[in-house]
């Protein structure tokens, strides 16, 4: 029988290293004889139902290995729910014709919670359906909020950036506060899950150092506690720096920052908190202010990726091809932090069924008693994800980033029509 | 005679390179057995008039080294105007007392257009008074507006960041755009000349790479021309970004963004124009949008400078310990171009008396016809500013920094009070 193929889909936002996971995929996938040809959905799941499928065959190994250091979906991403296949499965047949079609044996989705959770549905309906492809969900999120795994591919890298920057941004505050800004407001990712917000706090080498306080999502916004914070701060150190989430809410659960859309998901579009609070801070206490809202910076900063992120993004796309081979079927490749002295890490796995749809926060014996800041218990959880520098090849001062063919296969099927959402 | 002390102050918003300066003066200053002493004023030419000076000598020849990779003012610097001697001339008497008293011969001024201006009434105030101190203006700004200097130490490093940035967002924003954001704009630096904004550019490597727009505080901005550009960029590409210069201002000279504050100098306050631009566009065309204020973070990138901005920062430090010992006054050192068809440079000078209070904005040439790119010329001055990365040591995944002392001198003058303004 001739060895079947494999459709890896990115989905969701992108990050610094989703695209090392991809390489560890294809290299590992050409290295096995057991494996076809390794096919990559054309901007995610859409690629997938549309047909529009990339036939990676047609890249050189260079190009591929170049995927290790280009930030962003090489291959396009997407944010697109599939329906509950019980209301609705015609999205799920179109899958399964598109599988039969292309001889796809194994599916990978390379994504956070909600494409776990799809990843599992697809397993079940082609199962169900008598042509059963292999799923596999492989976590990728700068949020780091999927369970299981002791952290998530693409946090290690936006945690070091951020962490990075908090430094090197509070050193400029600190020069220049006598008589020009007394607070920095930096605004950072995360809906619900303070993980990056709470990777700022690495910055902080003595007590006294920036970060001075941080929000979180987990913790409602006081504005009186957090005014009082910022006068003694400045009264002590001359200057603040404050880091938030984006995702911070007051205490009956509404976002600071809602920007009033939604995404295909529902999930509010957010943004803007760094300015709300600079405004809060200025018209009580009549500071001085700048602030900065990284946004999409953060999470493509491939420029300081951190080399641990790397290698592990780097191998769940490679356990994907392992787990295929040993005939592993709707699990997720987690990161297992071994319990070492020292730092190390290995490849394990969890189904997929266990995993879908949770948030993992952070747990409150991560954040200090006052809510402004992260435990030293969170800092030795933390630190290790940051370690090292995986500096991308520069060309003429900017950084050699993958230029691939995403040549398309030949369609085989006639054209789908998306259901209405 | 005993050999005379330095005077050096850093001055106005602080760059990542700006201590390396320091560290070329001092490095210099401590080889040259005809220089006494060298003092740093404690937050800019406040210390100097409030007699905080801070003694380097306390500072090992070690950690000297790590200003080299310390981002931010190490001294402290401050936004303070001398008022103008023919009408008020107490700081400058304050300033001769400190000198005097201090045996300071030589006052190094490390700043932009403002600070030039202000070293070259310190000299000819001393040198009328009889009591002549040798100034030399350092050049210093992420701006790159002081002229007769071909670029400015600072510029350079956050151009390389602005760059980079751009093109990492730029892959992150093109992956993601058939189901969501379609329009990214990043706000940078630069309140009346698009030196910061043009460097983005530089990302550019095909014609259809982002930027797509680049808003200039040099082109008035034409709402209806964007608009119409922000159309067709999308069509074509699927995606658009925007760089847009915090000092875009509209056709009757108004800054877009007007935070409704102003700096020591009248400056006015900027910041948030990049949601402005935002909500234009979706207001009017729909689309889904994301928008990056990088503020402090682009002045302050340390971790990724430019190894040439860092080598042109460090010689201009130098120089100034040189031109000193040649008897030199009131001049700047320069960063002079030299006719080589690969790019190469050497430090030159210029009177501070020419460079005083002036602006070199980006000549039109260097901006596309349509007014939202920039020309092959402008590439071909702005790429080799950019070159090398000149990486910080790291420690724990976060990078190391100078940690001074900061130890003052001893004052022997009665406490000075600051005209008011």
């Amino acid at each position: 029988m001739k060895n079947r193929n494999v459709l890896y889909a990115q989905s969701g936002g992108v990050t610094a290293v989703i695209n090392a996971t991809a390489a560890g995929v294809i290299e590992a996938g050409r290295k096995s004889k057991k494996i076809g040809k390794i096919f990559a959905a054309k901007n995610g799941i859409l690629g997938a139902l549309n047909e529009e499928l990339i036939d990676t065959s047609f890249e050189s190994d260079r190009e591929i290995a170049k995927l290790k250091h280009t930030p962003g979906g090489a291959f396009g991403s997407c944010r697109y729910k599939l329906q509950d296949p019980d209301n609705n499965n015609s999205e799920y047949k179109r899958l399964l014709d598109i599988f039969v079609a292309h001889n796809i044996g194994h599916f990978f989705y390379n994504g956070g919670g909600d494409s776990q959770d799809t990843a599992n549905k697809i397993a079940n309906f082609t199962r169900d359906m008598g042509f059963p492809v292999q799923c596999i969900g492989i976590p990728k999120t700068v949020d780091n909020d999927i369970p299981f795994t002791d952290n998530c591919p693409g946090f290690g890298s936006v945690a070091k950036y951020i962490a990075i920057s908090t430094k090197e941004a509070g050193l400029d505050v600190a020069s220049m506060a006598e008589t020009s800004t007394k607070v920095f407001i930096l605004e950072v990712m995360g809906r619900h899950a303070g993980w990056i917000a709470a990777a700022s706090g690495l910055a902080q080498e003595k007590q006294t150092d920036p970060p001075h306080i941080i929000l979180f999502p987990e913790i409602p916004f006081n504005q009186k506690k957090m005014l009082s914070k910022v006068k003694s701060t400045i009264k002590k150190q001359g200057y603040c720096v404050i880091v938030v989430s984006e995702g911070v809410q007051d205490n009956k659960g509404n976002f600071l920052a809602d920007a009033g859309t939604k995404d295909a998901f529902g999930h509010k579009q957010l943004g803007g908190v760094a300015p709300q609070i600079a405004s809060i801070i200025n018209s009580s206490l009549g500071y001085k202010y700048h602030w900065a809202v990284s946004d999409y910076l953060q999470r493509s900063a491939r420029h300081i990726a951190s080399q641990t992120d790397l290698e592990q993004a780097y191998s769940v796309g490679q356990a994907a091809i392992e787990f295929v081979l040993k005939g592993q079927n709707a699990v997720m490749p987690i990161i297992k932090r071994k319990n070492t002295k020292k730092y190390s890490w290995e490849i394990d796995k969890v189904s997929l069924s266990r995993v879908a749809n949770k948030e993992k926060k952070m747990p409150r014996s991560f954040i200090t008693k006052d809510g402004f800041g992260i435990t030293g218990a969170c800092k030795k959880y933390l630190n290790p994800l940051i370690q090292g520098e995986a500096y991308p090849p520069y060309k003429n001062g900017i950084p050699v980033t993958a230029n691939l063919k995403n040549r398309l296969l030949k369609k085989k099927l006639r054209a789908f029509k998306l259901p209405k959402k």
